[in-house]
């Protein structure tokens, strides 16, 4: 008897190690699997900031027009590194947990497989008992019976220690999966920071070396530059004359501007769209 | 003539520049908010993971339970300082561009008042032509209507003047201003990325370290030692004998297990409760 219960707890034994592994390894790729995804969004986000900072930049004198870009790009490196993260979290640390799904249902399996054989023991333990009360005296079906007894213990014990074998299996995988899976996590994780640490070094470099005074020496020249006499005085005089070509003059220098300004937007344009298409690519080589 | 236009040139570009650093500037701002919410939810996944893990520690053998509570302390550690980047990012990031919107307005009304001025004086100068078309002999009205010209020029001339130095002011405010909060932005990612990077080296030692050997020990006592003979054969002569005390035996280990368990538990929601309490405070002396 003290066998059939000692069975009976290794198996409650099993199956708590299979419903916790269940409930805890379901809870993490969930868990894992929403953290990834406002990684994602974090990205997103950043990479909304670049393309604003690129738009920025063009309406900007060339100094400030030079750092806002080279920060942009900065910034979308980051981010690349960041998508980078996101598919391989993806990859080592969601994906394994997710298939932990199929593993422990074939586990399940094999264990209600025990029960039935462990319930034929007891059955067949109780119809003996059963026979022993009713017919004491009847020896062949008493024997019969001891041998039935005898075949299902032996199938319990066999099937029992079978079973031992799988889940003990399946807790030295759960273990070293998930010392696996944590320690990717943490490689992924301690990836994306150490780039980040490097690009963003070499960023702040950028944004420190800026000198604000050329900029404001072009502001100062667009803003009095297309006469030159600030402080003029007012020719009164010439208020009747017909209104002097000083539009040309004017618009010919602000069309050279915008001129000037639509081909770097399109050239940065050009390589923003080539930066997001090749995104993925350059990292994951 | 032409000074009035270029005071209208100039009045046009100081709008300009007010109109694009408070479309750009309101843009910087909410994207930087909307990063910043992203990341405080990173943050929220995470710790939610903490918990987790916390949580799955208690349930597993002693090693992998002091693995997954030192990798639960160190993501949390992390989390602080996300935290800490998302109330950094708030104050140095997010609050001066904020701050524009007052600045801006006040800039705005400037410009107004410098085109009360301006069209007083371009009034000033057509009422004058009418006078000199209409009573070109009229030499006193004529010469009043001059003075008139010349006070609201001399008045436009130097309302142009002071603007033109606030706008100056307000440029040159607004690049140093963004230098400082790009490279603030930079400065306080990069504390985050360092400061993880070092936290996941040592949370990737101690993973790296587990050795799950001795947990499968525990693990194959607590599935076959309550009796210790795993391939025991049945005594089924003992099949109508009262219950042997083994519940006794297996209950005490098993409630012994379990106060030594709760505790730990207590323990350790006790120093959880404590770092998030603590979060912080730590970060921020």
């Amino acid at each position: 008897m003290s066998v059939v219960l000692s069975r009976d707890s290794q198996v409650r034994v099993m199956e708590d190690t299979v419903t916790n592994a269940e409930k805890h390894l379901g809870q993490f790729c969930s868990m894992l699997a929403a953290y990834t995804r406002k990684t994602a969004q974090v990205r997103d986000k950043a990479d909304r900031l670049v393309r604003q900072l690129t738009d920025f930049a063009n309406t900007e004198h060339p100094e400030m027009r030079a750092t806002l870009r080279s920060f942009a790009e900065d910034l979308a490196k980051v981010q690349d590194y960041r998508q980078a993260e996101v598919e391989r979290l993806e990859t080592k640390v969601i994906s394994p947990l997710k298939l932990y799904g199929a593993h422990i249902k074939q586990t399940r399996a094999e264990i209600k497989k025990l029960k039935q054989v462990q319930k034929n023991e007891i059955k067949q333990l109780a119809k003996l008992g059963r026979l022993r009360q009713k017919s004491p005296s009847d020896r062949l079906t008493i024997s019969q019976a001891e041998t039935s007894v005898q075949r299902a213990s032996a199938d319990a014990s066999h099937t029992t220690h079978q079973l031992g074998e799988t889940i003990e299996a399946f807790q030295k995988r759960k273990l070293t999966d998930l010392q696996k899976i944590f320690s990717d996590f943490v490689t992924i994780e301690m990836v994306l920071h150490a780039k980040a640490v490097e690009v963003y070094s070499s960023a702040f470099q950028t944004l420190e070396n800026y000198d604000p005074e050329r900029d404001l020496e072009d502001f100062r020249a667009k803003m009095h530059g297309l006469y030159g006499h600030r402080d003029a005085q007012p020719l009164t005089e010439t208020i009747s004359s017909p209104a002097v070509p000083w539009s040309l003059t004017g618009q010919s220098a602000q069309t050279a501007l915008r001129g000037e300004r639509r081909e770097d937007e399109e050239t940065m344009e050009a390589s923003a769209e080539e930066d997001l298409r090749g995104r993925g690519r350059a990292l994951h080589q």
